[in-house]
């Protein structure tokens, strides 16, 4: 079946942003949201987004007049041939708005959750067609970023995972397939990891937000958009790489640095840590990496500088 | 006192990283390391770093011929203005380091310490003139990087502070002066955070290193190089902002999402985080910062995309 008409449930911040990259791909959109006052806020949302969609470039015949809006959630899904459900974080509200969906869609449109957090084993458990279900789970700000977490339950067929794939990679998006379902998936556990510690230390008042933010935009984050944090640390260990780094700041990982207690450091996850990032380099020496990476910073800096909110200040004050 | 001539005391990752950019900043640098063979691969690194050094802009004067190195220690020190250690990561052979820096540098030269970890006042305590000493912890590669932590200890006098401040400053780094110390400083307790919860995810089978780094490159790492963890949280909540994050996903920090246990959210946290993010917004509106996150979104996907190692595969292969 191919994919044609495309149904949002959920006007939010992130519900909008899926419709302004689904517009941009040239689908047809019917979105829905019970709220008073949510079309028009939806239709600005698009409105303010749509030169950054066009920046990145439209499909053929992609336009806004393609979006279409009803309150009533039977309406929006019965002809739709993929749903994307972004309702607000609740459990019972997302289930409840799941299961709606799931009995008024054709039986074999594509459902996907934008949740952050929970499994879809869970929010599929009462659906009539689990099968066509997955987590879809992206990044603010969606119609920009590409990276989308699909997440399958344990009833989602293969199939539809595949369905599902090739959905959202024909969107320009880079999916991470999660295999092994876990709340917060992959990508929030590390951002809530961040996001704990951070409130920890102003909660101690060792630093303000400002300076926590400071401390990591202008280090840390930004190489964080080029190499995660395996890579940058194998690269951080000179010649010798994640081996020598395991060796150096292995012990660390006993110390209270964060409040996060770390797992042992055993022979096996030393293994996959060590190969992952000789895997993931994908033939690129270490010298390779290190050019790469400062080619990548050097430009990156020159572009940052003029984004920093602290530098807009001194250029708009 | 004027700053002409400094010293850099071991040659690892780090050392070599202040060597580029102390050299471009247009200083006499000593460098000193008793390792077998240091001077040869110092030397290879600082060459390897010079385009970029360049790229970024040389100060008048900047050669790598005003470079010399020794391995007597004594020798290193004895006529520098500012003297940067960097040995390996154990605090037993910082302090004897750093005691021995202290007996033969001039008495009013100042010394910083690049340690990830150890807190300032731990480090200063044996030393004859504890006054001079600051922790300045930069992060790699250090000749293109901006920040630089820079930690007072409890006998640090507040000239000093200053002193060593302009110093950085004056190198073209954004300086992030730490009121309080604490183990990790405040980037490397993020960071440390980010590692743990990867290394948790890693070895439950979750996912491998590369898949977490994909998560996290491809989309909140890429947010991370302009907005840090609170003003991107600010975002993603609409209008609201910080407020209706706060609402939505206080709850989230009950769950186990990370390993990490999450502080208690309280009336004094809640007010702390909201109003430092509407103060570090430096008076632009939540739409002028939504409208700079996504201009410079844009132009960073255009960039990073040649830079991330897959891609490179797909040119290169």
């Amino acid at each position: 079946m191919k994919i044609e008409k495309v149904a949002v449930v959920g006007t939010g911040v992130i519900g909008n942003g899926w419709i302004a990259r689904m517009l941009a791909q040239g689908y047809d959109v019917v979105a829905t949201d019970p709220a008073e006052g949510a079309e028009g806020r939806m239709r600005k949302a698009v409105d303010q987004s749509w030169p950054f969609v066009e920046a990145l470039g439209l499909a053929e015949g992609a336009s806004k007049d393609r979006l279409t809006f009803t309150k009533d959630l039977a309406e929006a899904v019965q002809e739709a041939d993929f749903i994307q459900e972004n309702v607000p974080e609740v459990e019972e509200l997302k289930q409840m708005v799941l299961q709606n969906i799931d009995r008024h869609a054709k039986p074999d449109a594509l459902i996907g959750s934008s949740t952050s957090g929970i499994m879809p084993s869970e929010l599929q458990a009462n659906m009539n067609h689990p099968e066509r279900f997955v987590v879809a789970h992206p990044f603010h700000p969606v119609y920009i970023l590409p990276l989308v977490e699909v997440v399958p339950g344990k009833q989602t067929s293969t199939e539809n995972v595949e369905r599902a794939r090739k959905f959202y990679e024909g969107m320009n998006m880079s999916v991470l397939l999660v295999r092994h379902e876990i709340e917060g998936h992959i990508a929030d556990r590390l951002i809530e990891a961040i996001w704990r510690e951070s409130l920890h230390i102003v909660n101690e008042g060792i630093a303000t937000t400002e300076e926590v933010d400071k401390a990591f935009t202008h280090g840390a984050g930004m190489r964080y958009a080029q190499y995660g944090p395996f890579l940058t640390f194998h690269l951080a260990g000179g010649e010798g790489g994640m081996r020598h780094m395991l060796k150096q700041f292995g012990p660390a990982l006993k110390k209270p640095w964060t409040k996060l207690e770390a797992p042992e450091l055993t022979d096996e996850l030393y293994d996959k840590v060590v190969s992952g990032c000789e895997a993931q380099s994908n033939g690129m020496s270490m010298s390779e990496l290190d050019q790469n990476r400062n080619e990548f910073l050097i430009k990156l800096y020159d572009l940052v500088q003029e984004y920093w909110p602290q530098e807009q200040k001194k250029t708009k004050v």
